[in-house]
């Protein structure tokens, strides 16, 4: 990008360059007091970030919220837009949109490189930004353990870009499967591996399973696309751990009746462009998607932070770095033990929450006021869904599947979404795909000098 | 892509690769019977192809349908996917998905790169396939008049990918301005030149001009949107030529009332990165939109046909080439002037009607029938939309402008949307934007390799 962060923000600009219009003069009183007040910087405009900022919008603060991308991303329905049934712009909305009102919030689009914890500024690529407090709510990335090369040929689901991509190589591999000669290249070009069955992972390969079992019938003459293996890769001994052993096995077989291979208890032990090796089988494929682990961005090495295992910054229990007590980390970026006892996820929930309590922190600390309780993660249920009609949910111990949960996730997912319109056509979207099996994104698009990417 | 087109088509595949199974007997007897029948290959799936296409559906021929895209683009609302109001698949449908039901009609995706008129086969990247008719419906790219070079800072609008490049430098040059201590900079990032005002340029700078007078509005807290110069330049003496004078003057009204500077009579001679030079004069500005005019694809050098100024094949009456009648162009590659002493203009409309008439010829061709009688264009009339609420429209000598004008613009642009549900997504879209102003696509999506493409 080549940002100079000290460009962004009006509070760090020379005070003289304030005083060429002299009919601002009213603005620059305006200014000037604004510029006394803290400054909160925060880095990332996900659920997190955008919490943060929102729960200060009232606070004596100023707030500038920098982000690499200039949306703010729905990832929980990202793998649709992987597999065709949404478009990118339905699950993202421009940051500066959201907080077009929040007077005291200024946006800035920029990739930050580095934090100097000792002079309190954040760094980007071609300049600086000072703050008095700091969120960092960079989200996370995926891990390939150490097999780092694999990235290129097992893609993740984390950004719009790798939803694309993803898109564009499903779509590809049918496309070639019609069209070769080769019994074996096209066997293996209908082979579509998806590797880990978290949610994600779950979500995906059901959704591939619909596009080659629905949407595509009847649309090659050479090829049946129903034909397609869709294999889902599971380390460990089941497929959504998360949830009870009940509820997985209810997510097992449903993945099966809509053409799901299942494999669980085999770890993959490489992946390569023509092939995945797992458990010493080896199984031709063209298509490889990797849902089976995240690492947090490198926030924590940025400060000199512990993180744990995972990359993720060890945090104290108001979400502050115990040797930097006015740097915030918070989001999937985070590892918390809350007040009882357990695990803060990293699921969206979570990060809203932790974030609109970040900012209550900060909130008291810069009126004086008394701190708020430690972080409690308040579990409003948790849900994962398997396709068309199928879902599996968990809502305060109460566990159950089928129509009703897939009925409720859709619900759940499409009200957070931001923006009446993006609600209303993605409601439209889904009830046209669920009464006709259609994708309305089917498209192939990359730059021409990509379009050899397969 | 790398196409090996000998493995596209069934009818071209050796005999022997039938019988390998034999419970496919029945098919392979229904196989040899269409093997028999005459192969018509359509180079391009846009309005003129796919119309040529459908109507060979009931016709006993074989139609392999090419295209170097998965999808059929609905080029007229192109301008909205560039002004970030669409999305790009509410106005793509994939050409698969069109044809399904056409049993005789065989999609491949893949890029034609010559044409082989005495061994009747088209080349592509890696093999060829065979025709007995052959219709070439290629459509039309920029021209930029002998001045190549300024293809790379001054793009024009034809594709998705075009779109979304305009998109992401238009919504980039706002946020650089945002971001600027540069005064002479922000200028010229706030300085928008669209060249050529036909209905692309017009629609071009109108919804630019939207974008940043009220989509934009109250984002930003350095620079105002609202401040942003849009300059409509034209080398000819009015804008919208094609319409009668009293109906170009209202359009230049309406253009000048939303904030376009429309610039008549001053020919472009230079563009750069940083400026557009017009009658002498220098205009620093960082966003140029080619409209100026198109060039057809190079369909008549492949075929060595005679062609007109815009690179057009000269063609029959009944769209074949006077020294191969077996092959056909049709829509923006040709250059017809019908039975009725007209030239049939490069509109969607038109080119579906000849597209329509050339299926006709074909099965006429091959049942032995009458050849249809001399193409005539229809005329139902011209529209041009400028902006919310304002079109001119010309309805057989009937000219009108305003609402009324645009009201009829939109409906008669969402019908022919394929899909009831772009149709409806859309429609919503459109009065959500007329209620708010809000824009719902504005997304900065790149690769991270092309993320400095400004």
């Amino acid at each position: 990008m080549g940002f100079d962060f000290k460009e962004i923000s009006p509070y760090d600009r020379p005070k003289a360059a304030k005083t060429t219009n002299a009919k601002k003069g009213d603005v620059m009183t305006n200014d000037a007091q604004a510029n006394q007040l803290p400054h909160v910087v925060v880095i990332g405009a996900g659920f997190a970030g955008l919490a943060v900022a929102s729960a200060l919008a009232s606070s004596p603060v100023r707030v500038t919220l920098i982000d690499r991308r200039n949306y703010h991303l729905f990832q929980p329905l990202l793998y649709q837009v992987a597999t065709a049934a949404l478009s990118p712009a339905q699950i993202a909305q421009p940051v500066r949109s959201i907080v077009r009102r929040q007077k005291n919030c200024t946006v800035a689009l920029g990739e930050v490189v580095g934090i100097d914890a000792v002079h309190k500024t954040v760094r980007g690529h071609a300049g600086e930004i000072g703050y008095d407090y700091l969120v960092v709510a960079t989200g996370a990335a995926h891990a390939y353990f150490g097999r780092d090369d694999w990235a290129a040929v097992a893609p993740g689901l984390k950004t719009i870009d790798d939803a694309t991509h993803i898109r564009r190589r499903v779509l590809h591999a049918f496309e070639q499967a019609e069209t070769t000669e080769d019994e074996n290249l096209r066997r293996a070009l209908m082979t579509f591996v998806v590797v880990g069955a978290g949610p994600t992972g779950v979500e995906m390969a059901g959704a591939i399973a619909e596009l080659a079992r629905h949407t595509l019938r009847g649309e090659f003459r050479h090829v049946d696309p129903a034909a397609a293996r869709i294999i889902l890769a599971e380390a460990g001994p089941r497929v959504l751990v998360a949830f009870p052993e009940k509820l997985s096995n209810r997510a097992h077989r449903d993945l099966e009746k809509i053409g799901v291979e299942v494999m669980t208890g085999k770890g993959v032990s490489d992946c390569s462009a023509e092939h995945v090796v797992m458990d010493g089988e080896t199984i031709p494929c063209r298509t490889i998607v990797w849902a089976a682990g995240v690492k947090a961005s490198p926030a924590a090495d940025w400060l000199g932070a512990a993180a744990d295992r995972a990359g993720r910054a060890q945090v104290a229990p108001d979400y502050s770095l115990p040797a930097q007590g006015d740097v915030f980390v918070v989001g999937d970026t985070a590892a918390l033990t809350d007040a009882k006892g357990r695990i803060v996820p990293g699921l969206a929930p979570a990060a809203v929450q932790a974030g609109k309590y970040v900012g209550r922190v900060i909130h008291a600390r810069v009126t004086g006021a008394a701190p708020p309780a430690p972080f409690v993660y308040r579990d409003d249920g948790t849900m994962a869904t398997i396709g068309r009609g199928k879902a599996i949910a968990l809502i305060r111990g109460f566990g159950f599947g089928g129509f009703i949960a897939w009925w409720m996730w859709g619900v759940i997912h499409i009200m957070p979404l931001v923006g009446f319109r993006n609600r209303v056509v993605v409601a439209i979207d889904w009830f046209w795909s669920y009464l006709t099996h259609a994708r309305g994104a089917r498209l192939i698009t990359a730059p021409k000098d990509k379009g050899a990417d397969l």
